[in-house]
């Protein structure tokens, strides 16, 4: 192990996250929040300080093995959100320091999960929301992709770095460096974050809540500036509708669209998406329509409007909330918007799920070997796009799928001991797949959308945070990290 | 596809059931029940008529590949059951034919999940109780194996037939030959069936209740005689959690036991269950006995002798209750229950849910895959019992897990359209959990051990018979069933 690597970078990354703290500061002098500027200067100056002692001493060996590159990526995420969780404890606004370690992971993670209810939102100083809903931002394209595209690093440790944070079975480079790659991503990123910033100016919200709001989106995470939720009428709920979508395709297929290749940015996968919302969408409006019986239900417009929402908002992972609770949905839309959350949208997008791609690898792995049963001996390859699907990358998404079932199984277990799920296996089970999917609410009294996680205990609060980073860096980081052989010489 | 092999393989079956509806009509001399021996000769006749016109007309080309095994199997278990409904059906003791279709492939697939109320169960006639009870017993080992063991067919008829209804990831021989090899099979079944037989006369149960009772224990099935359950008392209790956890053992083992190679028998999936057992009986009897809070609780060693009793009943999902209703345990035992649903016991017993060996199998391929991110360039295979496991087998239990998520997914959503399941996830859940896994009972008030499947709309019931017979059948015969590229020419 390379320690004087993972020093450097995480060294880097704590200067990074000063800079990010200048999002929060700089609201907090529009809005005259003097108390909660001097912490976020004191915050800069630790991470600031700290990072720069850290980033300071050369290294003599840059040698890195896709074993550090794990290692430097899990750590780097619980660093970030251990500095990052700062400012709520520093201010008060969090109880404890496990409470506002919750928020920050939720927040890096996009998960949007929270810790507070919506009366304690709305008194919340400005600057405060703006950090919260700034570490959606930086967490949705990746916080080390962020500090390879500005910093001058070796391509091996680019690259390991980038296959370990990157969402998705295969990690493609845009263009060859993986520098400009990430240079590329955040260009688009950024770009999409401003026009649904213009948009939202636009249907009427102020200049705080757009960007908030904005932020919320482009990262998928989903926190909300107030307790009233998104509830803002049909044209920023089909905005943010629209925005959640897009957030949630390939960033890929958009550079190849720029590059003027609509069809090769035409995905299988992409194309899988378009047709799984569309379907859910369609089964759950009818269903909700003609079959839904709860207050609130309004004209079929409406609920397709919503309907709308709700599948944009889970399949992104991001987790906004209505008027309406889905939870008094009948049970069939209710069981496909869970289905949602697993899927997630597309590989190298920022929502989290398992990723469709992955599904579509696992779907045809099972038709091969209802295929095999008939014709024993015909061989045939895995195909996507045209190409084959290499046998490391099946079995990857097959391992992939096996340690998201026992964490998912374990998570259960251990928050069974809480005393807010006894007799309550919807939220036991709801609790982990939100965050282990890094979406956010998930269904009924304590974790619906009008809901929050603040009456846990901290025991399970820390298996909620084990599974919203598990979730966000695809398992496999977090399974390196806590491997004995990782640390053997 | 050989039709005629497939034709002559059903009218056996036939035959074969006529002569299983002797144990029912002797059943029902014993007790003087004229009416029902009426209806049970008929059913003879029907059977014995139709399956002998099936038999007679010579088959010329005996050629027989794996797609025709999958087939005969999948269609002997529908065949089976349909014909096996009749007295239900005919004695008018089934409200409707899905009624008694329903409670005849719950026996067959050894689920025990009934539609029956506990007053009904209490007012039937003995014969259609050990009607009921019986079909478990066939259906346990396998209603194709007992064929086998008595008819003469070719040797690749016999193993394609084998491979496709034995449970379990790898297919093994004792002997040479199949046919052996299958009645040696039923010889320890029988043996370990009397056994137990013998034990609870001991108990002071009746010559019926004992026999009824080890019926449904061998084949892990679960339906009980009257609506008290199991609650007879420490003994029968402890002989039963006995019995259900040796008929959840591999039954090769007890071959080589027979052989003198205690060692071999003793072998990874083997030790591996006796530790789940003692681990979950000692994690539920502490966390019962500790954190526990419901009417009925008592000393210490009553919730071990009951702990022990539900994870012997759930871990074999043959779905015996007791006295005590697990679903008012805290809801870490109740999870650590469910989990024992989907793992099951051992491949080669009888019982269900997806087999142990097949978890294994599994786990070690995820640890593998974590292994090669540190180390990308080592090669390493999975052993098991200081075996290599193919790559066709790894493959093969990797798309049997993602067709089983499938299956259990489209399950949920088609019974969501169920009155019964609105704002109710913890029953479409559990229902869709215990039927597919065989087990029999649920959690909460609809489908748990003192709940029935009476109330669901009969979709719902053709969608768990569905799951049941995928479950017993391992999910691909089924798939292969409905594939069409199977019938075309």
């Amino acid at each position: 192990m390379n320690f004087s690597v993972i020093r450097k970078t995480l060294g880097a990354l704590l200067v990074f996250e000063a800079i990010f703290f200048l999002v929060p500061a700089i609201t907090a002098v529009c809005y005259g929040e003097w108390y909660e500027l001097f912490i976020f200067l004191i915050c800069i100056g630790i991470c600031g300080g700290l990072g720069g002692l850290c980033v300071l001493p050369k290294v003599k060996n840059k040698n890195m093995y896709a074993k550090e590159g794990f290692v430097i990526v899990a750590l780097s995420w619980v660093v970030m959100s251990l500095f990052g969780a700062l400012p709520l404890l520093l201010t008060g606004t969090a109880d404890s320091f496990i409470d506002a370690l919750f928020e920050t992971v939720s927040g890096f993670t996009t998960t949007g999960a929270s810790i507070f209810t919506g009366e304690q939102i709305d008194g919340m100083a400005k600057s405060l929301l703006m950090w919260r809903s700034f570490t959606h931002w930086v967490g949705g394209m990746g916080v080390l992709v962020f500090v390879m595209a500005f910093l001058p690093l070796s391509g091996a440790q680019n690259m390991h770095m980038m296959k370990a944070e990157s969402p998705g079975p295969i990690v493609s480079k845009l263009v060859p460096k993986v520098r400009q790659t990430a240079f590329i991503l955040y260009a688009i990123y950024s770009v999409m974050t401003v026009a649904e910033f213009i948009m939202l100016l636009c249907g009427g919200m102020t200049v705080f809540e757009a960007l908030h709001t904005a932020f919320a989106t482009a990262g998928t995470g989903g926190f909300a500036f107030s307790s009233k939720g998104m509830a803002y009428g049909p044209y920023i709920q089909i905005v943010l509708t629209v925005f959640m979508l897009l957030f949630s395709i390939n960033f890929t297929s958009y550079y190849l669209l720029l590059c003027g290749k609509p069809k090769e940015a035409l995905t299988e996968e992409v194309r899988t998406f378009i047709i799984i919302v569309f379907t859910a969408i369609t089964a759950i409006s009818l269903n909700v329509h003609f079959m839904g019986n709860f207050e609130g239900k309004g004209s079929f417009a409406d609920t397709l409007r919503q309907s709308a929402f709700y599948v944009a908002s889970i399949v992104s992972t991001t987790g906004f909330g209505i008027e309406v609770d889905f939870s008094l949905w009948p049970q069939l839309s209710i069981g496909i918007l869970m289905l949602l959350m697993f899927t997630g949208g597309c590989a190298g997008s920022t929502c989290g799920g398992m990723k469709l791609s992955r599904w579509i690898i696992l779907s045809k792995g099972g038709a091969h070997e209802v295929g095999r049963l008939l014709h024993p001996k015909q061989v045939r390859k895995i195909m996507m796009d045209g190409r084959v699907v290499e046998h490391e990358v099946v079995r990857s998404v097959n391992a992939y799928l096996v340690a998201f079932i026992l964490i998912f199984c374990t998570s259960i277990l251990l928050i069974s001991f809480d005393p807010l799920v006894q007799g309550d296996f919807t939220t036991a089970f709801t609790s982990v797949a939100t965050t282990l999917n890094n979406v956010g609410p998930g269904v009924g009294e304590v974790v619906g959308p009008m809901g929050n996680f603040a009456g846990f205990t901290d025991f399970s609060k820390v298996v909620y945070m084990f599974d919203m980073l598990a979730g966000r860096l695809e398992i496999f980081p977090m399974l390196v990290l806590f491997t004995p052989a990782t640390w053997r010489r």
